[in-house]
């Protein structure tokens, strides 16, 4: 199955975007779905907690932290541990819906989702490397019937960043997002199809809320387990987590450094 | 992988809803996916389409049909068409965000997730048959890490309606949710873990969220195509999906007029 990039209006939010911001991003809404991912970037950040009043209903999970760093208004959320399970409420219903929920409440300027992901050798990815995705699509909602099957697979161009990536020296690549951390053949199939260099279970949930909102996201991918190597994913994944993490929040601070002062179209 | 009910809290909406709820229930919230599902129901409740003023934020094309039927406040939720691409907006990211959207606007007594499914004939499903399930889970997120596999699943009982199913009559059954139509060998073993005689791509999202916000929700599922038959599933949903709709839309109305006077203890 081809990308749907053609038919699926996938500029919408870069040209808005770009006709209205002519002034200096101010809000910003770094969505991370791992606590483990996103602490050391409270803390360099100085970010505090929403303590009395939540910007979230009673029931969620998820929190917020935020403050002012340089120009910027940062506001880090995290979707929370699961209330019954205590564990990260990772993947894409929670991602999508704090994505949906933060936009409300916030209107940021621009939306970083940054997070860990699985690379593929045989496109050039290496553990440890941080990619910025170009494109994102999903490779496990299969729809075999005519336009559905587009829908499913969901294929957008994210919010182009050309001068921040090449500033930064980042790998540009294409986000294939699924609900497993593993892979089956179907989704090896789809994510092939989907010319995926990176894996995760979130990107393109948070790219299909911020373009319906017509909000501009980057996404910033660091490399935790070759998915086409020989170790399985998950021994891989929780060896390299948080040596992968300290890379992925060291990534994150410089796209940080580099939007405080910027314009939208200066990305 | 055994289901997880012992320790997802699943009677905590169900219970708060017993305490708090002596008062006839109100305000009905009904999600369905498929617009050819939803319109015979905006039709049979005499409900209108927001014009003005849409419930929901400019860009998403969730749209609202509501009005007054007997002694209720019937609000009929249906996710939309796909800006970009024109097909119903079907899935679990969808009916996730219409469902938490809602829930914040309406403040609902009671959720219907309503739509078609697949059925399993090896658990006694036919075309045509309406089911209310009795249990949700997801069975195309995998997540082999300890805890997060639970996480994954989210296995949880629904609001139980003993009298509701005994009175009218209806077939009860656990669901099983996943994005995708068809069923690949990973999904029908996962399917087969969680005990499901119905599939369908909403059920398990809705839970979810109406769980974290603690609002009870009933499933009301009408059999599409057999998953364990002979006829591929695409070709038999879309056989039957106009027959079958009239079967769905005829056992809503019967629960409606069910729920109206009612408390939900009664139910």
């Amino acid at each position: 199955m081809a990308p749907a990039n053609e038919i699926t209006g996938e500029t919408t939010a870069e040209t808005k975007a770009a006709v209205e911001s002519s002034h200096p991003i101010s809000t910003l809404l770094i969505i991370i779905a791992m606590q483990t991912e996103a602490l050391p970037l409270v803390t360099k950040f100085q970010l505090s907690e929403d303590t009395d009043e939540s910007l979230f209903p009673k029931g969620v999970p998820w929190v917020r932290y935020h403050g002012t760093y340089k120009d910027l208004h940062i506001n880090l959320v995290w979707p929370g541990k699961d209330p019954s399970l205590g564990v990260d409420s990772v993947g894409t219903i929670s991602a999508s819906l704090v994505t949906y929920a933060s936009i409300q409440a916030l209107k940021p300027d621009l939306i970083i989702n940054a997070g860990t992901a699985g690379g593929f050798k045989a496109k050039g990815a290496n553990v440890g490397d941080v990619y910025v995705a170009s494109d994102a699509a999903f490779h496990d909602r299969r729809i075999p019937i005519p336009v559905f099957d587009l829908y499913g697979i969901g294929a957008r161009r994210t919010f182009s960043t050309p001068n921040l990536v090449k500033d930064l020296n980042l790998k540009e690549g294409k986000l294939s997002t699924g609900d497993s951390l593993d892979m089956s053949p179907h989704d090896e199939a789809a994510i092939s199809a989907n010319d995926a260099t990176v894996k995760d279970m979130e990107g393109a949930a948070v790219a299909y809320v911020a373009d319906l909102l017509s909000v501009p996201a980057i996404f910033v991918k660091a490399v935790t387990d070759i998915v086409d190597g020989e170790k399985p994913t998950a021994e891989e994944f929780l060896q390299n987590l948080i040596a992968v993490t300290a890379a992925l929040d060291q990534a994150v601070t410089q796209v940080v450094d580099y939007v405080n002062g910027k314009c939208l179209p200066d990305l």
